[in-house]
């Protein structure tokens, strides 16, 4: 198993290839005191955190150069995944200006992206630093978004990674049926939530997102859906009880949604609405994976299910079918999105083999709650494979 | 005890005050996908992630508004800290230019700084997106950054803040007492960490900063000191333990360093060496804090501390005297530090009444180990109080 370690060596003898696939010069990741400000990249760069000003420069020729304040030396050259670690004491500029003076590249990728957030670690104030220490040398005409290279890296899972994700998956679906075991008429979301915690706790886990959100639990139709933290709602008998939950385990990420019908005291199955917007959601994510392969644009997938769920005659789905996952639950890069301004063009993205996607939609159902599901897969030479079991039925609450 | 929501209030009532004393009309906050790129004011205007791109907007007659995505909607309402919540599905773009356009500001303080990495939070591919929603606008030339308000509003903490940040120096000086306890020649640093970790999580407490580096453990001469993780360097007789550690507690967090000396079998007081750079330390930390009090300029106070050490015959520290501390252990703003260019502005920012500081320095005795010392103190009206029980003598590993 890779440590954290080889994973960095892993990863940067790929961006070195990405490189020249990509015919750039020179990636330049520019971050500061990374507990405060992160860039989503450094993990796999790095694997540590940087009190100061850090510059890690990879060129195409295969040099790597970590400049870094002094205190941050000891544990970049533990890595050994570094040319040249070089420490500043009073400011980054000379060495930063020098090193990509004598690298001479006619590009330098940078860590900012307008459509990509796991792309844009770059602060603004540090774009404003690096502008006046190349003001006046060609380089500072030669910068350009480093999005590619950094969809390319997170997106293109090692066999390593896609192995650790669906571990996190594996989890995650153990955890559920303890859930499953444990529920009943008349629980409050925040007990549903209280029990998941004791689960990854006593599992030595992480949590894929917040804590305070992870998982969300959506109990009935009074709540309303979204990134809003587990309440006093209670399961009731003729609801739903929906749960969207992810875990970190060995720094990769789950992400699961999964649904129960808690059953009235005459039904032996769930009724007919909750039934039917369970197969809609279903062959409207169907359709998505039959369209998800390598060499397809995101939106081209979330229009072939997005086209399905409205023709059944639901409401159009206010977000994605699928987001990357990998490091963190949203892993950046292509995205399965329609084509909106605020995926920017990551919907125009190719899909490439390697790259995990969740699937996920869902809709509110009158009167009983809301039915999403949610499943994480591995793209492959001509298809998909899943990382989770997928919940082809409604979990029953008796 | 006022609970996160309340924190939230009291903050965004103290933002107007300062909006009014800095004579700002507005004050942006834009951010996306915060848990892949943070904005550390969030924890303090939102305490809640966003999951798509987000603004808050807090203006100087009062107003409140944020706009983020729909499924951000509930969360952010939830806070009722708000005058205004708009939720956005395709773009954020026209909803925030119309509410900049109503409040049609003459300046407007936005999230980004070149020097305090607390007030960095906007991405540079996020100002981009901002600079072609303003395009065209007079708003575009009206962004300023800001600092001073992010400054001001980390920086000058409430009672109820600095009670946050004692209790989690209590905390930490009682792990420290049962380190003490548990020390002993031929302890490697990791078994060390191990039994700081074992504290802190039966406590149910969170770390400082990332706890691959919490604590730091320095055992004898040989270590590289930094911030590198502890390692297989044990105890010796005749050199130092010197530990770098802090929790974080009810969202709030200590920074402390403590120094052992590890007797030799013919010694009962530690050698004339240790002892004297030691005596230099705490009298240049003391004629720094003698510096220490409102109206005086951070790099003033350092200066002090700085010609004492090196006066008593030291090498001069290549780091700040000391930084402030709050939500999180490096809490931007003015910082107690030379005029060196990775400060940028820092150390010309006015020490004002309520900030919280760590006090620290440290050097190397030759053949012994690291000798540091750290506290947190919160500026009075006219001096300091100590949150922390200042260690004043060694403490020794019979």
């Amino acid at each position: 198993m890779a440590s954290g370690n080889q994973l960095v060596h892993e990863k940067l003898d790929q961006a070195v290839g990405i490189l020249r696939e990509q015919d750039v010069d020179l990636w330049l990741t520019l971050v500061r005191e990374t507990l405060l400000t992160s860039d989503p990249s450094l993990d796999l760069i790095a694997g540590t955190y940087c009190a100061w000003q850090g510059a890690f420069l990879v060129s195409a020729t295969g040099e790597r150069i970590a400049i870094v304040g002094r205190f941050d030396v000891p544990s970049v050259e533990e890595l050994g995944a570094y040319s040249e670690v070089v420490g500043y004491d009073e400011s980054i500029r000379p060495a930063l200006r020098s090193a990509i003076e004598r690298l001479d590249p006619r590009s330098i990728a940078l860590n900012y992206s307008e459509s990509d957030p796991a792309a844009d670690g770059l602060s603004h104030g540090l774009w404003l630093v690096l502008s006046e220490t190349l003001a006046g040398s060609p380089y500072a005409g030669r910068l350009v978004s480093s999005e590619r290279i950094v969809n390319a890296l997170r997106g293109r899972k090692s066999p390593f990674e896609v192995a650790r994700i669906k571990a996190a998956a594996e989890a995650t679906e153990e955890i559920f049926e303890v859930v499953t075991r444990g529920l009943g008429p008349e629980m409050s979301e925040l007990e549903i939530a209280a029990l998941i915690h004791e689960e990854v706790s006593q599992r030595g886990l992480g949590y894929a997102w917040d804590r305070d959100h992870c998982p969300a639990v959506n109990a009935g139709p009074e709540k309303k859906v979204g990134h809003s933290a587990p309440g006093e709602l209670r399961t009731r008998r003729g609801e739903l009880l929906h749960i969207d939950f992810g875990v970190e385990r060995d720094d990769y990420c789950s992400d699961l949604q999964r649904v129960w019908y808690c059953l009235d005291e005459s039904e032996t199955v769930p009724p007919p609405d909750v039934e039917q917007a369970w197969r809609a959601l279903w062959e409207s994510v169907d359709a998505g994976i039959t369209a998800l392969r390598p060499g397809v644009t995101g939106w081209e997938v979330d229009a072939a299910a997005r086209e399905s769920l409205v023709a059944a005659g639901y409401p159009e789905p206010m977000y994605a079918l699928g987001h990357q996952l990998g490091r963190t639950a949203h892993d950046g890069g292509t995205v399965l999105a329609p084509r909106w301004d605020r995926y920017g063009t990551a919907p125009f993205g190719i899909v490439e083999e390697g790259n995990v996607f969740t699937v996920e939609y869902g809709t509110a159902v009158p009167g009983r709650g809301y039915v999403g599901l949610e499943e994480d897969v591995v793209v492959t030479r001509d298809g998909v494979e899943w990382l989770s079991t997928p919940q082809r039925e409604l979990w029953l609450v008796p």
